[in-house]
């Protein structure tokens, strides 16, 4: 008789997925720490808003960053200036971070230390989405140079955000990018979710957007 | 005596879409056509850089555009007006083009008045880069608000694009990009490929890509 050979199919990685965030959940609530799953396309400037949100927070919260990237270290060195515990996580060509990586980076973290650790994903609209890493809530980010109909088109992530983030405000001026469309759409897309309007160049909407952010924070730790 | 089962992994799905890359290539060959693919982060201005290409090709060449999309058929709609076969591709859900559709979908053009067919694969640069849909060429198109980066982050697309194309230059006063480190990072990712720098907004750098394009087109056909 022989041994049923095991078949490996795609329900199987996203079961071992759920398993791994399940277990991250549980880390997480354990040691009181919110975790965030900040997703957008590639360019829509989620490592500058970084840059601009953490030393604003200093002082009344403490970060860590997990940056996901294919190649390259470069985003975890731009934000190794803001003297913050943060770790490249690479994905050797995955489009997407999966559990059981982000899970063993934070095994790694000062958890003690910590009250939020912010997960930027790969820069991809689609296949980030699929994959839940154990997050309190994902945020999808957008910026206006990408038109406005991504969240109709790129649904999935605009649908499970818990909020969204429309950056680089600054350059309105000079896109035909139609907001009050982009937030008809979101609506759409994604009634419960609030929708924010920052420029980290300029820091328009900052304060708005930090006090959401803070509280969200607060509620999932 | 058990038949053994088959396993279903993904060179097998690899394996399936060479073979109907394969197909289209002979097709496209027998036809005297040039398929070329598309490729992009989301908003990077795929569709506004075929509004304004093909218009300007009327009447030096005959085109016909394959648009994938996740959802909705917003992108062939803006290309209708063109007056020239469009056909939308849905992956419902799945984040790049696949061989086996897009052949499908050029059995139903009317290949015999045509020169050119341009895919516009999904809004993602990681997944549509891995898969060969029996193109001519890959197309690599990044808008200067997505940071000059972008070539070493995710160097798949970059290294096999038989082009690059820079799009946004009318943003250049506006963003923190640095197009001289931009040409040398793609240039070190593929030193073969040409780099155009275009405004589909002013028109600036059209002609020079677009005799390139035409190059492109009649030997490749």
């Amino acid at each position: 008789m022989t041994t049923p050979r095991e078949i490996k199919v795609y329900r199987d990685l996203m079961g071992a997925n759920a398993e791994w965030a399940a277990k991250t959940r549980a880390l997480l609530a354990e040691r009181s720490i919110a975790m965030v799953n900040v997703i957008s396309a590639p360019g829509s400037g989620k490592t500058t808003l970084l840059e601009r949100m953490i030393p604003a927070l200093a002082g009344r919260l403490r970060f860590a960053v997990l940056e996901g990237d294919l190649e390259t270290t470069r985003d975890a060195e731009r934000l190794d200036a803001l003297d913050i515990p943060v770790y490249q996580l690479l994905t050797g060509g995955s489009c997407h971070l999966e559990a059981k990586l982000v899970h063993h980076a934070l095994l790694d973290l000062p958890l003690d230390d910590l009250e939020v650790v912010i997960v930027e994903n790969v820069g991809n609209l689609v296949c980030p989405a699929e994959f839940d890493i154990g997050e309190a809530g994902k945020l999808a980010i957008l910026s206006v140079t990408e038109g406005e109909d991504k969240p109709v088109k790129y649904p999935l992530l605009f649908h499970e955000a818990v909020a969204a983030v429309i950056t680089k405000i600054d350059l309105l001026p000079y896109v035909p990018f139609k907001l009050e469309e982009c937030r008809r759409y979101l609506a759409q897309t994604n009634p419960a979710a609030p929708v924010f309007e920052v420029s980290s160049l300029t820091g328009a909407g900052m304060d708005a957007w930090l006090t959401w952010f803070t509280a969200f924070v607060a509620a999932h730790r």
